[in-house]
């Protein structure tokens, strides 16, 4: 069983571009920063939103590189190793190990059709292959097979997997997941990445969250897990609803899909709230301009963000 | 408007390894040897069942290497420079271009949520980091975009792509696809990947094939696409039916999914016929044992190939 | 807006069917006063569980009026008006107002490919041609179509309905309907059925519940409604962790997909308990037996159930 | 094994509305004799594109009976008997009985989640209950299951099923259905819905084809038909190739999804073209009107058809 145990929230850290697609180091500065004098319990680089498909292997190191640097032991730091498949994925995570980070994220494997099978030998060979513990990442959006929650429990149990990073949108499972967990001795800590309903999630019995939301809002996502830590579900429950309101930079955009308008807010209000330069997007993707970019500032403005 | 033009049959090499994961080169050699003495029109690497997405860098470099060698100018050769997302992609294509390669296939980027915004996006940024002639690999089984026929012929007629591999199994499309093409000068060479209606495919107006199963009996593919080349249609079909005979090696063996059982079914021929050593599969992927080896055997028995 | 309110627990009730497939009224009679005894706010009849799609019109009749004389105004009787496209939906929902239910829950059209506009005009339709209160049931999986939050709290407030019974599985989406209803000044009645994370829900803002779980163990769900309301959301985690101890009726069995071991499990638990005589399931699925049996009785005793 | 064989062009009838939804009598003969009089070997009604959901049970029986009135005897009348789960469909199978048609088409059950076990017991139960042969109609984009090739052979060589209806986008399966049908003993008819590609499904082996396109443009289709049976493919592609241009109505017009933009294309070319007195579209869907209407008749101009 893993010694490796994290709660609280651990946002996905967003990345910033220069317009010429390089690493906007100050930015990131600025943005890790924040986050940690808000009170993060833990940062979690080179996830889904950040950019990790997008970068290059250098890349990669280069915002591992920079994250440990600016982090510098103030919270933990967990690295996504996304790759296809298994021999690809173990070479990202022995290159984030040498780069010092405290703990690994990996989804199933992806691209070529499989199934539990496939993804319980792929999480078993990177256990084998690599020191640091290792999350996985649910997330059958992108990689399109659903993690089982009694296979997860399973390695949880064993001691493959340290934890959990589950954005499946799956409730029901991910109930079934903390409570066979608890069941087992608590052997995974489990963090859910739905950032409009962690207060339900705490109260399934998560041990945290990896709010992308809060790139934007860290303070709120810290006072929700405090009050669902000592048991005030109605304050928490009245931050999810605040920061939900905020969430809506999701929806008031148009003519984007998926990353663009993801992300895209996230970096667009980031930049509107002076923390990023620009608001520059990987290619292929376009970064949000005119109308989008006032529709994500007038909800920031109506939630006090701006 | 590219130069580059290929039609005819070109299989998608299926990879050999050894018990160690390594690549087995004499087993390589073999099997492309048979191929093009049986007359195939060129050969694709580092495609979906080529183990593209299981191989490491270094890996799909050695492959390449060693395709080139093999080959030796006898057929042209294409290699799939798969990855996530564009720089990435852009990257493979480099190193491809620098191994000798003659065309280049890449398909719609993938994991992150997008649509054909960032599709076309994609593809215009590959065309102009490359050099070397560019097909679209349209695969939505695996990268979950489908690549829309208007998107693809517009790309063709300004230059930007070469041609098209369909593995879409969207005929509908496809026989659209055929048809633009055909109206704008037949700017791309258009390849079906499905390889159990070839000569529907023919009749639709492609230019040619990459079925996977030319692993396993190239000759008859090469048979059907002369007939069809000679208008003999009674004839393309019957070779066709006969290759679906043998195409059960997919759907006699039992408990494996996707990709386990569809390349591992081929290896599996390959073993029981001699030109591989092995049946072994890439990590995360298991090979056919049992009752499973014993079942393409008699498929492959029943049609003479054993 | 709508007059009809409802909250709290509201069960779709299973129908009992004899060996011959006849209504077996009886069993009917006693699970419909387990239920009320225990204290359920409200009874859905003609639901997806309550056999709706498999009855024919002379058997949904049967149901409603036998639910009617049974339930004797003790609680609501909401009623399913299941069919495919607008016409016949009417048809069906004037039928059920002719037998004295108390309100009706419609899903979006089905089977014809459409999307928002068609729903919507679907439900103004419905609304022009019928008079009594009218839930959307919004069920994704049966219908393939997700009813979008915004579209159902504008038809909210303008009174098109007075309710929406949510069963998608969107928990994110099932949030953003909440917090909108109540800015709109809670013009809806908005039920869940997702009997796993009714807890969730309830913190969520949802008015009530409508869990099939409950057709088994009414009094948790009577419980955990009672505690939400009290604002002591450890009782109601506790309740709600003890149900789902008992769901896993859904998935000891084997062999079986979808209705035959959902519903299937309702009804061979009710077998077991005595409250039904048989677990016959309508044609063309299956009842449980044997080992399956003996899995569900198992869960059942280690829950104090039998 | 069934005595009913049907082979070559039957076109599934697109249904005209008054503006007031009340079937369009006079259109609605127009309509069958245009098409029998292009020399079509059959005529389905009630099918997907025949507004069976969106028709009551009252409508559904003056279709029929209005169809069999015209018809008089000239061609084959298939009818859809489409209808959610079993107890359901047969009752439509007895009032089709018992209106005249010589076979009956019936859907894999659909609403409730269910499997390839339910599919089989369901056509077991239609095969028992009802006289007249049954076609499966094979149409996962409706009913969201597949029909396995292999049950489909499975239940022709029994006799359950006098043919296939196929609907279902998937030539690997189509070409692998008619293979073994031919291997049986040819006991089904199996006829293609997917109007694009007709020739590669008659190359296939396909008995015949139900193309909802030859509503528009018989005479292509019949022509094709008569091609292909004369082993003149070229002749037969060319045919299909100009069809196809036709089919592009289908693209054209923009805002409309499914049944709005496919169905709705066939009744606004018939209006166009003085078949039907309107395009109106059973509820809730809306009928085409100006910018897209003039976009079809844009298309059928260029196509002869004005």
């Amino acid at each position: 069983m893993s010694d490796f145990k994290i709660s609280g929230v651990v946002p996905p850290v967003v990345v910033p571009d220069t317009a010429d697609h390089q690493l906007d180091v100050p930015s990131f500065e600025r943005l890790i920063n924040y986050m940690i004098d808000a009170g993060v319990d833990g940062l979690f680089f080179l996830g889904s939103s950040g950019e990790v498909v997008f970068s290059t292997d250098a890349r990669r190191d280069e915002v591992l590189r920079e994250a440990v640097r600016i982090v510098d032991g103030r919270v933990p730091v967990m690295a996504g190793i996304i790759d296809t498949e298994t021999e690809r994925v173990i070479e990202q995570g022995k290159r984030a190990e040498a780069l010092g980070v405290d703990a690994l994220v990996a989804t199933a494997p992806f691209y070529a059709i499989g199934g539990a099978v496939e993804a319980e030998e792929h999480f078993r060979c990177l256990h084998d292959a690599l020191s640091l513990p290792i999350f996985a990442y649910d997330i059958p959006v992108c990689v399109h097979t659903k993690l089982p929650w009694k296979l997860l429990a399973k390695l949880g149990a064993e001691g493959v997997l340290a934890g959990v990073k589950d954005s499946s949108g799956d409730d029901v499972s991910f109930r079934y997941l903390c409570q066979e967990n608890e069941r087992l001795g608590h052997p995974m800590s489990i963090l859910t990445g739905h950032e409009v309903v962690v207060d339900g999630a705490y109260l399934s019995g998560a041990d945290g969250s990896v709010p992308g939301l809060a790139n934007v809002e860290p303070h709120g996502y810290v006072r929700m897990w405090k009050a669902a830590q000592a048991g005030d579900w109605a304050t928490a429950k009245a931050e999810q609803d605040r920061l939900n309101d905020i969430s809506h930079i999701f929806d008031v955009t148009s003519g984007l899909v998926g990353y663009a308008g993801g992300v895209g807010a996230f970096k667009t209000a980031l930049m509107l709230m002076g923390i990023f330069d620009s608001n520059t997007m990987p290619r292929p993707v376009k970064a949000m301009e005119g109308a989008n970019v006032e529709a994500v500032a007038a909800v920031l403005r109506a939630n006090g963000l701006l």
